[in-house]
């Protein structure tokens, strides 16, 4: 019998940036599928309690939660990097096998913001359909990105009129923004950038910065002006964030001035 | 008294892809701004019937609109494209401002997909504010994009691994491909592009393509497959989506091979 496994965006953290879609489908199916990564990242334990905050909101039914397992990491810098990523992507992907496995009925994977960005729940059920042991029905449901709050809270059109916009990560902004000789007026955003790695940027005075961090969340944070003479306090401010929760979650739009 | 201008993000198109934030909103404010474009552009008629439906979903009590008559623009290729814009840019915003102090109360604009992507209302917004002739308060709703839409149907990570992503438009992609070597691996995103502008990159064989016209409405239409072995396909159901309902909207993903 096909099963439904949906992947279900819930926005970036505020319970109100659900859609009607995905507040649906968090009712219809019989439980949601939950990585448990809390031994590894002591700060989710605060970030499973704005899920059940959000959950409460639009399943006041209740709901089940089936955890699994975080495969651990081979974190002694293998010979072969890539091979140990893949061979960590496997055995996840065996691990929430075996949990649909054990339990019928239709699953929902839950996914902060929006599941077709920087995200891995699509390729874990690309991978679960190939492998085949489950008769699985994959339904992407899209959510609110953490990009689309930062633009909003800043009252910011992500593009300049007309113009391109790209994402990218910490680790790859230095390589975009020198590589590709973005020309004035280029809009850069950047997600998963653990070190603010738009310090590195070559001439500072020459971008404006949009930055923000926990959005969505009752202690987001927001900075906005030239690059070169906000960066300390945003770098103040990520701290301040970091401490108060134990972890933080920021993204930032770079715009030539 | 400051009065509450909220500029609300509908989503593309089907009224489940609202967010509870904007369902709220849009029933707390005394009347909808719509821009009438009817008589210049009769497809509208039918965008108007969605966007009503949408309202019907998530307003049971009923709405007001308040039509605002979009300004002339001067289409004589004048001297000088530029200026031409801005007047026309500028006598949308006295038109608004002319709504808004012949119509008391809080004021909501209906946006398409995001207001913070490629769209204008944020930039009407902030001329209102620097006019000063009303007493605004500006609030941005988010909304999830076409371009979410589209990846979500076609099951789609927008970026490939760690990678970036640029969202374009039809008239820049070809110089945006071009210009930027885009590097193995890189995603464009492309909006506004009345003329399926990827038929013109260089190397048809390598890219693939995920494309999706009307997303969200009742006839959605996807296509995915190799640039080069899919790009008629995709041409032939425009043209009849096009025809069925006298418009078209459509956006795709390019990814090389
Ligand atoms: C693995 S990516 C997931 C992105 C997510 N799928 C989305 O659509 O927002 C994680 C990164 O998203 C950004 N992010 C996610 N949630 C955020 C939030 N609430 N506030 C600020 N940034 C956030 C941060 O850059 C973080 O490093
Ligand atoms: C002025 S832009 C507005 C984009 C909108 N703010 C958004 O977030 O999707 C209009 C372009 O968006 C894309 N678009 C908007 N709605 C769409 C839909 N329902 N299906 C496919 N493409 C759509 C098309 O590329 C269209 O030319």
């Amino acid at each position: 019998m096909t099963r439904r496994l949906a992947l279900v965006g819930l926005g970036p953290g505020d319970p109100e940036l659900v859609t009607a879609q995905a507040a649906r489908v968090l009712r219809e199916v019989d439980y949601f599928l939950v990585a448990d990564k809390t031994e590894r990242h002591p700060g989710t334990a605060d970030l499973l309690a704005m899920r059940a905050e959000i959950c409460a909101r639009h399943v006041p039914d209740g709901w089940r939660v089936v955890r699994v397992a975080d495969p651990e990491r081979d974190r002694d810098a293998p010979a072969d990097y890539g091979a140990a990523v893949r061979d960590w992507h496997e055995a996840r992907a065996v691990a929430f096998e075996r949990a649909l496995l054990a339990n019928e009925g239709d699953a929902a994977i839950l996914v902060w913001g929006d599941p077709t960005l920087y995200d891995s729940a699509i390729r874990l059920a690309d991978r679960l359909v190939e492998r085949g042991a489950v008769d699985l029905r994959v339904e992407v449901v899209p959510g609110l990105s953490s990009v689309q709050l930062l633009a909003a809270r800043h009252g910011l059109v992500l593009n300049t009129v007309g113009g391109p916009v790209t994402l990218t990560t910490g680790r790859r902004l230095l390589t975009d923004a020198g590589a590709t000789n973005v020309a004035q007026g280029d809009n850069l955003v950047v997600l998963l950038d653990g070190a603010l790695a738009c310090r590195e940027l070559p001439d500072p005075d020459a971008w404006q910065l949009w930055w923000g961090a926990n959005l969505g969340s009752a202690d987001e944070k927001l900075v906005a002006g030239r690059l070169s003479e906000v960066i300390d306090r945003v770098q103040r401010e990520r701290e301040e964030a970091r401490r108060a929760r134990g972890w933080v979650m920021d993204t930032y739009l770079l715009r030539r001035s």
